[in-house]
C-alpha cells in the first residue's frame, strides 16, 4: 500500500481534492476539487467528447438540461419507485446503516462471505436475525429493515406540493425532450445523445474517498436506434479492438477472469449488440489512453437480479484499483424502449422515430378529427392549444380509445371520447413509426479521474512522478529560471505570460534548487519542463526536459509554444524535438 | 420587435433551448440547451477563462465544489436570514406572487411608475391596501405579505434533521475551502479563485426566458486582497479601457446615463478600487469582444438598499437588449470580510493571510498551550485531535478567551477555559496576520447567452444571420458539396470527418440549393463554408466563404484545417486567404 500513501500525500499536499465543508465537519459524499483536480478532470472529458461525441457529430448530437426535474419525470422514469436502498437502523443510539452492506460486513467479520445483491427486506431482516448482527456502534438492537428513496428531494417555487428532485443521472433530461431533439434531427436513425453533468444520489453511507458520491459527474450517450437494425455504421472502426469481458453466462457459472474478445467477436457471440460492443470497444480505448492498461480492466456482465431497474442487458467496466480493488468506471445498459414507454404512458406525448419501409405499402390508419363543438364546450378559447395536442399523439389518442377507454391526456389537456371523430381509412405509405430502443454508455468522471491518478504513480530510483498523459496533465509545462538571476526571471516571467495567454496551463518557479523543483513538477505530472540558462539572455535559446525519460534538448524560445502544442496533441518528445530542429543537451 | 421575433423564431426551429419538462407541462425557470446552445454556451465559458483566468493564472486559481451544501454555511453566510423575497398569496384562489413584482405592475397598468426596492413587507402591505391591489388572476382579497428564502432546501442522507441547501452562488464553496487555498497558495495575496458552476435561486415568479431562471450557470471569481494595499499588480494592462459608468453618487440624483470614463479615473475618482475597476474594465471587453459594443452596456452603481446583505459596494454590469430592456449580466461587489469574518466566527476555524512589515517588531503575542490532562478527562483518544485544532486556531482561541469567555468552538471541539494555560509573550516578526477583503465579479452565462444572440442578429436585404465572433460560433464550419453528385458528396464526407476529429464543429449539408444551405449557415452564425464543385474532384481545390461579407476563396483541401483554426483564433477572413496564398474567386 505505499504507492497508494503516496499518492494520496500527493493529492492532500497538492490538493486535487478534498472533503467539502471540512470547516463545518464535513459532510460524507462531497468532494471539493483544487485547481489541479479541476483541470484534470476538464481534461479527461475533454478527451471524452473527442472519444465519443466529436469524431461521430453527424450522428451524436449534446444537450444540456437542468439537476433539478419536477415529480412526474421520476414517476414515469421508475426512480419514485425504484430507486432505493435498504436501511436499518439502530433501535438504541439511532445510528443508520446501509442494510445489505452492514450485512456483508459484519458477516465477513466473522469470515462469512456473501453476496446481499438483489436480496429483499425480509431477506435482509432474516440473515440480521438469524447471524444476530447488532449495530456495530453500540452494540443495540437493530430495527426493521426499510426502503430508502435515493433522490434528494426539493420544492419548486412557492407551492409546498410541488415537489422536485435532483436528477440521479444525466439521461432523464434526454428521455423528456425526446420530442423536440428527434424533430431536431429529421427523425433520422440511429442518433445518440450526449450530456455531461452533475447528478446527485442520496447515499445512506458514503465512503471511499471518490468511489460513491453523493454528488458527482456524469458523461452519458443515450443512443437510440431501430430494434429491427441495430446496425452501427461506425462499427468497422472498433471492430478489431479488443474488450476484456466477462459474459452474464460466465457470470452465472461464476467466472471473473475476463475473455479478450475483439468488439466483432463481442457482437457476432451474441455477447452484446453492435451499438453496445461500439461503445465498450471504445471506452476500453478510452481508459487505456488515459494510463489503464486492457489487463487492469474487464466488463462485467450483470446478472437479472443486479441490474438497474431500466436495464434487459448490462456490462459494467470495472478497473483494478490497488487501494479500493475492481471498481466501476462506466455502465453500459440496454435500456431497450423502457424510459421513453414511460414517459410516453404518463405525459401523453408520442415518442417515436420513423423507418421507411423498403416498398410502400396500403395501410389502414385510425385517423383522429377533432370535434370543435365538444372541446369548445370544455375548454373555450384555449380550443387551437387541445387541437394542436391532439394533432400531436394521434396515435396515442387512437390506441387508447381503440382500447375503450372514454379519456386521453394529451400534455394539460384531458381529451373525452366525445371531443373526437375516429375514422378508419386506407391509405399507401412508406414509413412506419415505432418507438427507439436504447443503448446508454454512462461514465463516472470522478471514480476514472482517481483511477487515472493511480495508475499514472510511477516510482523509479526514489523518484516519485505522475505519467500522466500529456493530453490529460492539468499543468502544460513548467518555467524554471536555472538560477534567481533577475534575467532569467524576467525572460522566465514574460514566457509564462506569452504561454499562459496562448492558453497553457503554466506552472513558474524561480524558488529553491533546480532539482526539487524538477521533483515539484514531477510529482503533479507536468510532461515537461523549460529552463533558462546562461546561453538563453544571449542565444535566446531554452532547454526543454520530458518528465518520463528526463531526456532534454535545446530550442528557441519562440518555438516553445509549438513545442507544447505538439505534444499535447499526442506527438512524442522525440518527434516533436525532431520537426522542431532542436538540439541535444 | 420584427428583430425579436425572428430571433425567437430562429432559436425555437434549431432548437438552441427551450423550457424543460415541457412534455409533462413544464416548470417554469428551468430551460434546456440543445446542440448549438450547449456548444455556444461552452465557447463563452472558454472565452471567459481566457479573458479573465488564464492570462493572470499565477494569481487566479480555479476550483468545482458541489452544489449541495450544508446548513452551516448559509447559516454563517446570511443567506437563510437574508436570502428572501416577499410573496403574496391570494386568499381566494391561492395563486401566490412575488409581493414587490405584483406592486410594481399592478400600479404602471394604471400609470403609476415606482420602485419597490428596499421596501418592508409592511410598506408593501400598505402600498397594496393603499391602492386596493387584489389578485390579477380572480380579483380576490390578497392576504398577508411574508418572506420566503430562495434556497432550494432538501434532505442529506437517511437522518431527516441534515438539512442542505443547493448553492445559490458559486461564492460560497470558495468561501469555505478558503483554509486549504490560501495555504495552498502560500498564503500569498492578492489572490483570486474562479469557480464555474450550476447554481438555484428558488424564485417565486420566474419569467422572461433565460433572463429570471431558478438553475443557471455563474462564472464567478473571489479576489482575496490586503485591504491596505488594494493595488491590482495587472492594473496598467487595463487602465486605459473604457468603463461605461454611473457611479452611486450620480444613480442617487436620479442619472441613467453612464460616464465613460478610463479604469484609471474609476479609480482615480473613487468610483471603485483597482480591482473592482480592473475587472470592470474587463468585463466590458469581455461583452465587447462578444458583440454589444460599450454604448449599449454600462455599469450602474447600487445604492446601499439595493445592495445584496454582503455588499459594501455594488455596481452592476448591464447590457441593452431588444426583448428585456436593461438586464444584469454580471454583478461586481465589493464584499469586503463579510464572508470570511461569517464563516470564522460559524466555523471557529480561522482565515487569515499574511502581510510583512516593513522591519520586524516587538509584538505581544498571546499564546495558547494545551492541558493535556483536562483535555484527555474530556475527550480521552481524541486529544491529538483536539491539540491539532486548538494549534490551528490559536489566535482565535486566544482572542476568544481575551473576551472573558469560557469555552470556544474549533472545528467539531467545545474548548473549555480549563483546556488550556493562557501565556503573553514578546517575540519579534514581520509577519501579521489579517483576514483578507474580496472583491468579486460575477457572471450570468445564460444571460449574456441571451444577450450575444440579440446582439449578433443582422438583417441586411432580406437576409438574416447571426454575426457571431468567429471564436464563440457554435459551428466552425459547414461543407456543402454544390450538388448531390457521388464525388462530390464523398469528398465532402471525408472532410467533415478529417475535420470533426480535429475537434471542429462541422455542419455537413448536401440538400436543397446552394442558396438555401448558405441561408441555413448563417442563419444560425457559422463563420464559414466550403463549397465543393466541379474543380475539387481534379484540382483538390474547395471554394470558402466569408459569413459575413459573402467573399469567397478557393483553398487546397489540406488548408482548410488551418483556415478554420486560424479565424478561430481571431484572424480576419482576408488575413487567413492571404497567409495561406488563397486565390480570389
Amino acid at each position: 500500500m505505499r504507492r497508494v500513501e503516496l499518492l494520496e500525500e500527493i493529492i492532500k499536499r497538492r490538493l486535487l481534492y478534498w472533503p467539502s465543508s471540512e470547516i463545518y465537519g464535513g459532510v460524507g459524499g462531497f468532494y471539493d476539487y483544487g485547481p489541479l483536480g479541476v483541470q484534470l478532470r476538464r481534461n479527461i472529458v475533454e478527451k471524452w467528447r473527442r472519444t465519443f461525441v466529436l469524431p461521430f457529430q453527424d450522428l451524436i448530437i449534446e444537450v444540456e438540461t437542468p439537476i433539478i426535474m419536477p415529480e412526474p419525470v421520476f414517476k414515469a422514469s421508475g426512480h419514485l419507485d425504484h430507486f432505493t436502498d435498504y436501511v436499518v437502523g439502530c433501535t438504541k443510539c439511532g445510528r443508520k446503516y446501509r442494510a445489505d452492506h452492514l450485512v456483508e460486513e459484519e458477516l465477513a467479520k466473522r469470515g462469512l462471505k456473501i453476496s446481499t445483491e438483489g436480496l429483499s427486506a425480509a431477506e435482509l431482516e432474516r440473515l440480521i436475525a438469524e447471524h444476530r448482527i447488532v449495530c456495530p456502534n453500540c452494540g443495540g438492537p437493530l430495527g426493521r429493515v426499510e426502503s430508502f428513496n435515493l433522490l434528494f428531494k426539493t420544492t419548486i417555487g412557492p407551492y409546498s406540493e410541488n415537489a422536485g428532485y435532483l436528477r440521479p443521472e444525466t439521461a432523464q433530461g434526454i428521455f423528456v425532450a425526446f420530442p423536440r431533439l428527434a424533430e431536431y434531427v429529421g427523425r433520422r436513425h440511429p442518433f445518440g445523445v450526449a450530456q455531461i453533468g452533475r447528478v446527485a444520489r442520496n447515499e445512506i453511507s458514503p465512503r471511499g474517498g471518490l468511489m460513491r458520491l453523493r454528488e458527482f459527474t456524469q458523461m452519458e450517450i443515450e443512443l437510440f436506434f431501430d430494434p429491427q437494425n441495430p446496425k452501427c455504421p461506425y462499427f468497422a472502426e472498433v471492430e478489431g479492438l479488443e474488450i476484456p469481458i466477462v459474459p452474464e453466462e460466465l457470470v452465472a457459472k461464476g467466472q471473473t477472469e475476463p475473455l479478450f474478445l475483439t468488439a466483432r467477436e463481442v457482437a457476432a457471440r451474441g455477447y452484446a449488440n453492435e451499438w453496445m460492443a461500439f461503445f465498450m470497444a471504445l471506452a476500453a480505448k478510452f481508459l487505456k489512453e488515459l494510463g489503464v492498461p486492457l489487463e487492469r480492466q474487464k466488463f462485467l456482465g450483470k446478472l437479472p437480479h443486479e441490474r438497474a431497474h431500466y436495464s434487459a442487458k448490462s456490462y459494467d467496466q470495472m478497473v483494478l484499483t490497488e487501494r479500493f480493488g475492481w471498481v466501476e468506471v462506466s455502465g453500459h445498459a440496454y435500456r431497450t424502449d423502457y424510459d421513453l414507454s414511460g414517459h410516453m404512458r404518463h405525459s401523453g406525448r408520442e415518442m417515436y422515430l420513423e423507418r421507411r419501409l423498403p416498398a410502400p405499402k396500403e395501410v389502414e390508419v385510425v385517423r383522429i378529427y377533432p370535434n370543435p363543438n365538444a372541446i369548445r364546450e370544455k375548454y373555450g378559447d384555449r380550443i387551437g392549444e387541445v387541437i394542436k395536442a391532439i394533432k400531436e399523439n394521434e396515435a396515442y389518442v387512437a390506441k387508447t380509445f381503440g382500447e375503450g377507454r372514454q379519456e386521453v391526456t394529451v400534455g394539460e389537456y384531458i381529451v373525452t371520447r366525445d371531443m373526437v371523430f375516429i375514422k378508419t381509412e386506407k391509405r399507401k405509405t412508406d414509413l412506419e413509426k415505432f418507438i427507439p430502443h436504447v443503448v446508454e454508455p454512462s461514465f463516472g468522471l470522478d471514480r476514472i479521474m482517481y483511477a487515472v491518478l493511480e495508475h499514472a504513480l510511477a516510482e523509479e530510483g526514489g523518484r516519485v512522478y505522475l505519467r500522466l498523459p500529456a493530453d490529460v496533465a492539468p499543468i502544460n509545462v513548467c518555467i524554471l529560471p536555472i538560477v534567481k538571476r533577475q534575467d532569467y526571471v524576467e525572460i522566465g516571467r514574460s514566457l509564462r505570460r506569452e504561454l499562459a495567454t496562448e492558453g497553457f496551463l503554466v506552472w513558474y518557479d524561480d524558488e529553491g534548487t533546480i532539482g526539487s523543483r524538477y521533483a515539484a513538477c514531477d510529482e503533479i505530472g507536468v510532461p515537461l519542463a523549460v529552463t533558462i540558462d546562461e546561453r538563453t539572455p544571449t542565444d535566446g535559446t531554452v532547454t526543454i526536459r520530458d518528465r518520463d525519460t528526463r531526456k532534454q534538448v535545446r530550442i528557441g524560445l519562440r518555438d516553445v509554444a509549438k513545442f507544447l502544442a505538439a505534444v499535447r496533441k499526442g506527438v512524442s518528445f522525440d518527434e516533436a524535438a525532431k520537426a522542431l530542429g532542436a538540439m541535444p543537451v
